[in-house]
């Protein structure tokens, strides 16, 4: 038996559409429901087969027994309730947003069957004509139940994770958003500040180092500006955290001190080699 | 006839290594010399035919028609004296530094054949077992005449460089190292800056966006310290302005002023985009 009958994913965009496409492949359920507001996103997954129906009305997922946000944080906010009125009280729902404080405690409040997931794969681009069936393989979800969270919801966000061949791990809302203001949303700003500051007259000159270093600032704006405000005071903490390091490299600049410049940028590539022996690379990973 | 007789590169590490490979694969000489501090290097130079003869001892490079300085700066320094003494006078004289003011206006003093030359390609791996033939062909190759520079020196090198798939063009030392501060030199300061910010116990949670964003991280600590403090002042000049772009992120987090940020990331998104028209994508760059 499937472990699930029908599955609605919320937003068939990179990532609900790629999510659609392992669920498919993995055959975890009978039927995958599409929503968007794109019509044009819709059309492509239904002739792609990516999804089975879709539908821009939300009253589609009625019947869903598993419910995938994979929208922006703002359209989960805005849908939540409108999806409430619908759906049968059974109803599990997840999302995948890439924070999770605010979510976890408005979607909480709403569905009696919800917990928080966010998968830690993405990429730069957009849209589902890069769905990739394979874009989670391998790839580590965190879910993030509270203490209001029952067995059964958190049971069957495992039971989705595992069988796309992800691993999970959870921690609170709190400590997620933390983490992942450091080693995602943080680079991310780093990435988009550098574009910012570069005058583009010297962009001609740009090599190898200045593209990796920059290509998640191609990220979509709207996107990043909702995680970035919606993750606003551990931003605040993180972007700290980096202007401090920031200025301690250019005090030693300003003081033509070579020790410890050197101290700081061996510090650097022990931490970045560490982080090479944790993670295996994929290609495509860009949370 | 090929262009030159003898080629001396000094320093066979990464770019000294593929510079003799690329050499080689072109016929552009009758025999390359390799220098180094490195007896390890040199031997497996010399048993992988990289060069056809190498020493510890500079005096070897006497001979040679062009001298090629592939090490650190503060080596090229601390050497150029030394190859005085021992070179003809006709011998030309060209470095591969990441910095050039300081460079030019030293060597051009010693050398009556000097012009400085920048290959915008590179790696974050080090040593002569990363080198590469191909490491050169397809980039840019930046040259630094100033008024003192004969036209022969000139031409010279240009043909070393087109004979190696590589294009040139010149602009004064202190534009080339204007530039470089900002599409090189702080994209690596910024690099190591996060891997310095970022908790060591959060780097497990570190995906694909934080890897490719701190790829260039794992660089040479002592080599980088010679370059970003032998651009003292522009680098300071480049992480003002990148300081001033991260406040601007800052202060909109701060004051929940969605339209401004999203207005940054679209221009950095913007900037991102237009480079990657600019620049065809190459594996192994990485200035």
């Amino acid at each position: 038996m499937k472990p699930f009958n029908k599955i609605a994913i919320i937003g068939t965009g990179l990532i609900g559409g790629s999510l659609a496409l392992a669920i498919k492949k993995r055959k975890l359920c009978n039927r995958i429901i599409g929503v968007s507001r794109h019509i044009d996103s819709l059309e492509f997954a239904k002739r792609k087969k990516i999804i089975d129906i879709g539908s821009q009305d939300i009253s589609i997922v009625r019947d869903a027994d598993l419910i995938i946000l994979a929208c922006p944080p703002q359209a989960i906010m805005d849908l939540a309730l409108k999806i409430k009125k619908v759906i049968k009280d059974s109803c599990i729902i997840t999302d995948v947003a890439s924070i999770k404080k605010g979510i976890v405690r408005r979607l909480e409040e709403i569905f009696p069957n919800y917990i928080g997931s966010h998968p830690l794969a993405g990429l730069e681009k957009r849209g589902i004509r890069n769905a990739d069936a394979h874009l989670f393989k391998g790839s580590l979800c965190i879910l993030t139940p509270t203490g209001k969270t029952l067995t059964r919801t958190r049971e069957k966000a495992e039971v989705l994770w595992h069988s796309l061949g992800v691993r999970t791990m959870t921690m609170t809302p709190s400590e997620h958003d933390r983490i992942l203001s450091f080693v995602s949303h943080l680079p991310h700003v780093a990435a988009f500040s550098l574009m910012d500051a570069i005058p583009a007259k010297f962009l001609d000159f740009a090599a190898g180092g200045l593209k990796d270093t920059t290509r998640i600032a191609v990220s979509d704006p709207q996107l990043w500006t909702e995680i970035i405000l919606g993750n606003r005071e551990e931003m605040l903490r993180s972007i700290a955290h980096f202007e401090k390091s920031l200025r301690g490299i250019t005090l030693a600049i300003k003081h033509k001190d070579k020790k410890n410049l050197i101290a700081i940028l061996k510090n650097a590539k022990r931490n970045r080699e560490r982080m090479t022996r944790h993670c295996e690379p994929r290609s495509g990973e860009a949370i």
